[in-house]
């Protein structure tokens, strides 16, 4: 049975802290940051979905409630690792000073560190509580898309791509493992956790690999067109940066995003359970104004 | 049957970078950073420390491997973020230049992230294929040691406290935490693999501790008292660090690496096991000369 949004993203952010606490005693200061991170919000897409897919498939969302607080922990250290003054230089994230200048870049390697490593501790714990194979396929689906032939490999290529020539291939490179990578944990992880075959798993990855490019196309428009009060972030903060802008304009970019979301629902259409809630989600990726 | 110290740091040595190739195509610059600092060597203690531990319980070694590739990996990526400008800054680590002075501190950065990701995602691969509790068990007492209430821990606090007044309890608690914890992790996830009691593994745990304890005191000897061009790092790095010798001195630092071996030792004789390979490491840490 599948809730609300709001439901899996209330859900998720009452569960993230306490999940972090129940590791043990944490030195003051690296809690402080991690928490300050973890806290500053945002719309919490991937835990969502990882719990709604979960449920989608017929599963127990309290089952997949670690994993799903793991990812957002994997995402958060991303963020912070990301503003780094070597890698982005961001000074401001949702609003807020960037991890390193609250808490200093020492501090704000160790909390990045500390929260990568927390997330496979959360959730290697609930795998053994679970005690069959599905708590670690999730794990291992989880960190797959998190690392170096995932999420970590986009990364890689965007921070040694900058100020290159715009190129199609390489691009879609970057975008499909730093962005798209993690939805796509999202989606798998959730369907494995709730017993889902390997077909339906796949197609629930093809969905959210259209979802993620729509995404970081949308992105990419946000930061030429959007409003830096409302994203809470600066705006042409990537001019350094290949965008799918300098590659297609900002028309193009607009199209190729609809189209994304038209494929993202076409995977749905293969899924035999109800997919309203995912095919919402890809809908509104047009209408972001954050 | 347990074998020699070489072998089993040659059978860690010859799996390690096979185990990364094997989670499939990684970035070019991101791989070679991440088998940079993984092939600049040092003693392989952990998972020669696992895989012994494994096989003196009766496991096999070749159940073992990956979670002993995955611990060093662990320690490697600790060492790159450790030697980063932010935080110890560190030019030379094993002879040659730090992962940060080779390839810039954007890769080093993410080559430390990728190799604790990747250990995790090694470990979660194994434990699929091992199929019972055994393998997600050994990798949670690795997540743990290495995380937040462990190794990161003691990092912490090491970064935070540099400067300040020599204090035992906080000194004990960095050693503790930044040293023994990995080496805890090793004998007890090794002695989890081959599927020791809770008794058993926590004496074992407790050997590694009392091993570890004597591993820093003799590092903080080394810094002072040992040969740079051996060592292949500098020494005198740790002026305006908190260590045991602005503590105790020199001679009361040896006593009490002398007393924390002693106790390693008597450890080992409450196990039933033929503890020899155990009690010949501890001795030599006496002797370290890097």
């Amino acid at each position: 049975m599948i809730r609300t949004y709001d439901e899996y993203k209330a859900q998720a952010e009452q569960a993230l802290i306490p999940m972090l606490s129940s590791l043990g005693e944490i030195p003051e200061k690296l809690k402080q940051a991690m928490v300050y991170s973890l806290e500053a919000g945002g719309k919490r897409l991937r835990p969502v979905m990882l719990l709604a897919a979960c449920e989608m498939a017929g599963g127990q969302a309290d089952t997949a409630l670690p994993f799903a607080c793991a990812l957002e922990m994997i995402h958060t250290y991303s963020l912070i690792h990301d503003d780094l003054p070597a890698m982005d230089n961001d000074d401001l994230r949702r609003g807020k000073p960037t991890s390193h200048k609250a808490f200093g870049e020492n501090i704000a390697i160790l909390a990045g560190d500390g929260l990568l490593n927390a997330a496979a501790e959360v959730m290697a714990k609930a795998a053994v509580r679970i005690g069959d194979l599905r708590g670690i396929r999730a794990m291992e689906i989880i960190m797959r898309h998190a690392g170096v032939t995932g999420m970590i490999a986009g990364q890689t290529m965007d921070v040694i791509s900058e100020g290159k020539t715009p190129d199609k291939t390489l691009l879609t490179y970057i975008h499909t493992h730093k962005t798209a990578d993690l939805l796509e944990a999202a989606v798998e992880a959730g369907l494995a956790l709730a017993g889902a075959n390997d077909r339906e798993i796949d197609i629930g990855r093809e969905y959210a690999l259209h979802l993620g490019l729509a995404f970081q196309m949308t992105d990419d428009l946000l930061d030429v067109t959007g409003d830096a009060a409302v994203m809470g972030k600066n705006t042409h903060a990537d001019e350094n940066k290949m965008t799918w802008i300098a590659l297609k304009g900002i028309e193009g970019t607009r199209s190729d995003a609809e189209e994304q979301v038209r494929l993202a629902g076409e995977a749905l259409d293969r899924l035999a359970w109800d997919t309203a809630f995912f095919r919402e989600i890809a809908d509104n990726m047009l209408q972001r104004k954050q």
